[in-house]
């Protein structure tokens, strides 16, 4: 089976520290790559992990602050000298494009690919990418500047033929797909096997969402209710719940209730803020809430 | 006596990787701060090395490639966070204000501090900054884009005193600061004292200069002639002397042959090819020219 896997470039906040770099990360699925926000030094990290990211098509920004956008010239400006062909997007509000392009445009002349800019509209709950196997959803959170996370849904996968039930009943080779596809079989008799008896189901798709930069917002839990995944920013703990407030940032306990609530999987924290060393305590907390919590941490990998 | 330091950030080239950030060095002189470059992940590099930057007033930009300047929109966000209210002056060739203004206008709004541009043509050799105890001079590089390197040069301090002689002339406590600075002395009765009876020699004024991007070019010899520290690019080795020569950067050996016949008492080398994993290689090759040289590397601290 295809295993989904995230990689955590960055997941500090605003100020980077030495344990963490701005927010970055980078979501493998389906044999393709996606990028979600490129905070300053997202290149560098790939750098590091020597991550290759031949199959990265699309990016996702979630907001126009700077720790979740300042690496983009730079990993655009490198895919250049790399001699990139492929075409890049970058989903992203439409003030994007205005602040980017003319920065690409006087230091990366001669640009060996099109960087081609799709305006998400962050305050919708909508479709903003598909393609044969992904769909991604956009998902309106609550933020002191516009700002939305993203829900990444594996479709459903085709059925697995069982070969022995193909071949009993004789079912020639260009039905296959409609079967794989859920279809029933008429014999020549005229008799209807039902697809249950062909095939067997195949993996539940999977669903990634990521939720940074917002407050505690109830209204996110339909959109995520289930997934396999969430990252969820968890800024601050409850020992600045105020501070929270005033910038609309989690906490860590907030992040485990919504979790909770949401019925998901498994808890990803980040966007931790510079002041806590010790980032146990902020899992701990998240735990109390929701315990198949995992800590986010920079160059880590994470099976979805 | 107090010394002289410089931090070498990143003194990678174009592309970073996993030792060597892109360029950015921080000088510390005469108890103030200087920036040269400052390519993406200069911040982070301070991080790092926990390095506080209060006495920073003052950045110098070579020249507008992103590699030199991809950074500064991170940092000066940080200072922002930071609630810094001393002015940042930014001293680069004027494109870049223009590049810099909208997105310090979009993402750094209600910033604390000035953010002040001074404007350099690159292709003179001319003073650029001076302060009580500082000049800084503009060093005309050959690159593929207007381009200039640095010469920091301490201004002569005051000579010491020698206090039994002034005891013994009963020199008035007036007239000590002209003779620091090598005034003669006169007795009541007429004589000359000559200063040179009255005070001993200061320290010698260090110089630093730092030349990057550049091809060979013996054009910067009489400007860099003698300095107590050079930093010079070695982007190539001599097997790539034809690429090095087309991208008008210079090897490991060029730049040894510029610190040879320039006199400097020290060479650091940087800005090296991505393609280049034994950096040692580099070193020997400037070596086998200038037998002083030193590999620069990521967050190490040089004495100038």
């Amino acid at each position: 089976m295809q295993k989904a896997s995230l990689t955590i470039l960055g997941c500090g906040s605003a100020m980077p520290t030495r344990k963490n770099f701005p927010s970055s990360q980078l979501l493998e699925i389906r044999d393709k790559q996606f990028l979600i926000d490129c905070g300053e030094g997202a290149q560098i990290r790939m750098g590091q992990l020597g991550v290759k990211v031949n199959r990265l098509g699309h990016i996702f920004i979630s907001h126009l602050h700077g720790d979740h956008c300042f690496g983009l010239i730079g990993l655009i400006s490198t895919f250049g000298m790399l001699n990139r062909t492929a075409e890049l997007h970058i989903h992203a509000q439409p003030d994007l494009e205005k602040l980017l392009r003319p920065q690409l445009l006087y230091f990366c002349t001669d640009l060996s690919f099109s960087v081609i800019f799709h305006s998400i509209n962050p305050r919708k709950n909508e479709l903003i990418y598909e393609d044969r196997s992904i769909q991604v959803f956009s998902i309106p959170l609550k933020h002191r500047v516009p700002c939305c996370g993203f829900l990444f849904e594996e479709k459903p996968r085709d059925r697995h033929i069982i070969r022995e039930m193909i071949d009993f009943y004789h079912i020639p080779t260009w039905r296959i797909p409609k079967i794989k596809q859920g279809e029933d079989f008429e014999t020549e008799e005229g008799e209807i096997i039902p697809n249950t008896l062909l095939t067997r189901p195949s993996e539940l798709p999977k669903r990634f969402a990521y939720c940074s930069d917002t407050a505690y917002s109830e209204k996110i839990i339909p959109i995520i209710e289930g997934v396999d995944c969430l990252y969820h920013e968890a800024t601050f703990m409850e020992d600045e719940l105020v501070r929270s407030k005033n910038t609309e940032h989690s906490t860590a306990r907030q992040a485990g209730l919504i979790a909770r609530k949401a019925h998901v999987k498994k808890l990803i924290i980040g966007h931790y803020s510079a002041r806590y060393n010790n980032q146990l305590e902020l899992l701990n907390e998240a735990k109390a809430e929701f315990e198949n919590t995992v800590l986010g941490e920079d160059l880590t990998v994470y099976e979805i």
